[in-house]
């Protein structure tokens, strides 16, 4: 059976990275939920915005895939930009949408792990000096929803560029977030914390840019495999992207790959049967 | 409180008409679900494939507006690509979800009516043969879901072009699928058939056409408003869809979409500061 990781938190999790600023993962090994039913996963995963791009589950599911060829993961997309804690309370619509999604995809796979990235609505003083607190009731409620009170959770940092951009000075107690965060994680058992030490961003200074979200995914990808916190830079992160870029699709994923062109208007219909025929 | 519509069925429900081909309707009124909350509509609306993009809710949502210019709209993609009726069993995942999406939804909305768009997939002879029987305990089950049996629901027929294409030989039997949701319109307190006379597609011939798309909401809407079947084209209808792409956007929606394009990176950041600053 299929093994599924819950994707929840806001923007970064979500993704903004520019589509265009990196090559496709296209995988049929690699699925996404889409209304209660798997396919193969396509950017953005988790449209939660027009500027839904890339996020860092692509990378964190074809560094799994590195790891277990022969199985397949799928990513269940529930992250929505913009969003404090206070909006994920357990009686919200967002955390009942997540369970109700998680529960849905709970039908036809094995859920192995939570990916978390938030904290970036939560960085004014008072916010982030609640924020353990806040996250713990949700993190014990959402474990006790999905039937496992020890489902690994992959919690990342928030990024060092967010004070520098033109909505700076809202981002002031950010490396507060970071504390609660890192905190949380040493204390709570199966939880790990992942750095975002040297990622970059989009112009706005809040997104973490496309290259760096496919680093981020292999830094949740190693916390999630090593079952150890990830607080610094991995040597051969950078590495283990091209990997995954260098691989060969499948004839059938060409195939599909092909499907999808034509489907969307970019190839003519004279062109997509010749380049079928010649597959 | 927000009135909304359910959007249900298979491809041509999600909509597959390419968003290059007309012009954006964007209107801080219309709203779409995500993650079980609204927020300002934008296309693709139901992001179940790749290559979704144009549907007819679109311009069904514009149309309502124009005669409903105080309150607002709310759709909730719920639709599948490539699914047939078996695929919407309401034991199935399909059901499932949209039963679920649909009740987040009337938390904070009033739920006004269903649209309905399928059939392609139950093309075949016997599939055809056994639609109406088929389709009558899907929505019973539905409606009774929803808390309403009597909720208005539209269903929409079968593009003519279906036969003319590469899989042209699939949908052989496509009009007996048109007499069957049409007859079950006919005998069904509450619910409309929406004739696809004229309308046009992809290259591909199974998929309705980004311009046709507009036309198909504008017959939606008039079923929805005037509690009729529509059993041919409108006289109006292209007039009202000029009529839509004719709004002025508000200040705050000039606002909105130049922080979508920004933040898409479309947008470098001394271009969006010196047009937000001339808005």
């Amino acid at each position: 059976m299929l093994n599924s990781f819950l994707m929840i938190g806001q923007s970064n999790m979500a993704g903004r990275g520019f589509l265009k600023d990196v090559p496709l993962i296209y995988n049929h090994h690699i699925k996404m939920l889409r209304n209660g039913r798997w396919q193969t996963m396509w950017e953005p995963i988790n449209y939660d915005r027009p500027n839904a791009g890339v996020g860092l589950a692509a990378s964190f599911a074809a560094a799994w895939h590195l790891e277990n060829q022969d199985s397949q993961i799928g990513l269940i997309p529930c992250a929505d930009g913009g969003t404090s804690l206070d909006d994920w309370n357990i009686d919200g619509a967002l955390f009942q949408n997540a369970v109700s999604q998680a529960k849905l995809a709970q039908k036809t796979s094995n859920l192995k792990g939570i990916l978390w990235h938030q904290g970036e609505n939560d960085c004014q003083p008072e916010s982030a000096q609640k924020y353990g607190e806040k996250f713990a009731v949700i993190v014990e409620k959402l474990r006790e929803e999905l039937g496992d009170n020890v489902i690994p959770l992959l919690i990342g940092g928030l990024g060092d560029f967010l004070t520098d951009g033109i909505y700076g000075a809202y981002f002031a107690s950010y490396q507060k977030v970071n504390e609660a965060l890192e905190k949380f994680a040493q204390n709570t058992h199966n939880c790990y914390f992942i750095t975002a030490t040297g990622l970059t961003a989009n112009p706005d200074n809040i997104h973490i840019d496309a290259q760096s979200q496919r680093i981020f995914g292999i830094r949740y990808f190693e916390g999630f495999w090593k079952k150890k916190h990830i607080l610094k830079p991995l040597e051969n992160e950078s590495e283990l992207v091209d990997t995954i870029y260098q691989r060969t699709l499948t004839k059938e994923e060409q195939k599909g790959f092909l499907d999808i062109q034509f489907s969307m208007g970019y190839l003519s219909l004279e062109a997509y049967t010749s380049k079928v025929s010649g597959l």
